[in-house]
């Protein structure tokens, strides 16, 4: 697939490489590709140097989102509204959004809280926004580097999928399912309006976190 | 141990009974004792006859609750404070209280949201409003059934425990473990805070039972 994440951090730089050696195309969507090129990472890596060697593209916000078969929602929840309104109604018209972000709000100190939960989602948010766009909310319940690695943790564990559009969902799926997701662990819980229960799991997760120290876990269902 | 349940309904009940199995003497505490004595329940069985049959006895709030060595509350979320008023802050005195309610609020139909979450908790506003009852909140992340029976599942998983007094915790975790709940699945997740995240689990709770049908399942860490 043509697989276009918006947003350029960890988190998209970390799936890029993922999807890359699952054999997809990927770029990268930014607000402003030349100062992006020059940024530099905590280890000394330059952007520019990175995208050659991990043959990822890199390119302005809607310009060539037309040609992407998904699109992955890789920013910080609280400015993906923002973003998304950069990328553009039109651009995003007919496309499939993987939403794999969470509403965190880290204004009052750690853990983070939600800005929206309860009675919403940001999941919900984005849908209504864009309502041309299929939103699917999925892996947001576990850390980057496992996102697409199901295999890092021993034994079966579970993502879920949320979402209005059976087609979007399936084709999330069927991503999830070549990076080594077992179709019976990935758990279609529904609308988007179920992406309440997965943002609020992050309230469950920092505290997991906060215990143990460790992000590299992920629930498992037991019946 | 000496156990007071407060609450006379199918959670105090289903734990009564599992208690005494255990070899624990178990006392309901309720608003009524006499209209308490002859409800029915569902089955047509009368309360009194339930009581005499599993060997529970029945007392009015607050009146022998010094006598207990471990309270349980199994009220409805939404009536727990007033309950605890009832008890009395004197009789409350000093005890632990394992509190497995949820702030559930069914006033807007299906699935039912928090009355409280994100930046507090239940379990936070009994310890606030009782400063001298050592809240520790656990078991309240699965159904009733399953609380202190969990060989009924498949393999392992996990509760947790939250709240500000060690001792009390240790309690908790020795009631837990003498049910059959291994030492490893209990997690300590820290103070009363953490409870914030053991009860925005229900918010993915609650979707789980709608998109499977039922609550006979629970949550295993993988690492």
């Amino acid at each position: 697939m043509n697989i276009h994440i918006l947003g350029t951090g960890n988190v998209a730089r970390t799936l890029a490489v993922r999807l890359k050696e699952l054999g997809h195309r990927v770029e990268l969507e930014t607000r402003n590709p030349e100062d992006t090129l020059s940024r530099t990472f905590g280890d000394g890596t330059v952007m520019s140097d990175w995208l050659k060697t991990n043959d990822v593209s890199l390119s302005s916000f809607g310009t060539t989102t037309s040609e992407a078969d998904l699109l992955i929602n890789a920013s910080n929840g609280k400015g993906t509204l923002e973003m998304l309104h950069r990328v553009g109604a039109e651009a995003l018209k007919g496309k499939v959004l993987l939403d794999l972000s969470n509403p965190l709000d880290f204004s009052n100190g750690m853990p983070p809280t939600l800005f929206v939960c309860n009675d919403d989602s940001l999941g919900e948010q984005i849908q209504r926004e864009f309502p041309d766009l299929q939103v699917v909310k999925s892996l947001n319940t576990l850390t980057a580097p496992l996102m697409l690695t199901p295999h890092k943790l021993k034994g079966d564990h579970v993502v879920f999928l949320s979402g209005n559009h059976a087609e979007a969902k399936a084709k999330v799926r069927a991503m999830e399912e070549s990076a080594g997701w077992k179709t019976e662990n990935i758990i279609d819980l529904g609308d988007i309006t179920t992406a309440r229960g997965t943002e609020q799991w992050l309230a469950l997760w920092v505290r997991l976190y906060g215990s143990s120290g460790s992000a590299l876990f992920n629930l498992n269902l037991v019946k």
